[in-house]
């Protein structure tokens, strides 16, 4: 079963990537380009037919490895 | 009006922080996770009013600085 963990900064954390890549794309000319936020998305095989099973390992692997929960949060989807 | 783009690298395409967490994973004791593969999420707030635009906006952008078009996809939604 696949699942994704999307993994992003917590609101009102300082995102550097984000401002980095605001300021990149104002210099190609995009304009109108407000607050970007910058995070990381996981896309994870798991052995498991229970939907809510899967959910709740990825989960637990959220909390373990793949967020920092001091700065950032995460939401898990089944694809 | 926020629009996510999501950019993962291309299947076949080496994924090494994919491979490391799944290593990392399998090392913690998680059982069962088959493959991993890590992309970017990008959150843009875009100071467009029609969804269509704003996606082509958000697509066009992805093409010149968000994704490496060469070994990443990228998928865009209109949250």
């Amino acid at each position: 079963m696949k699942v994704l963990v999307t993994v992003m900064p917590k609101v009102g954390v300082l995102d550097p990537q984000g401002k980095a890549i605001g300021h990149a794309l104002a210099g190609l000319g995009f304009a109108g380009v407000g607050e970007v936020r910058a995070g990381k998305v996981i896309e994870l095989e798991i052995a498991e037919t229970d939907a809510a099973r899967a959910k709740q390992l990825a989960e637990e692997m959220a909390r373990k490895l793949l967020a920092n929960t001091v700065i950032e949060s995460f939401r898990v989807e089944v694809a």
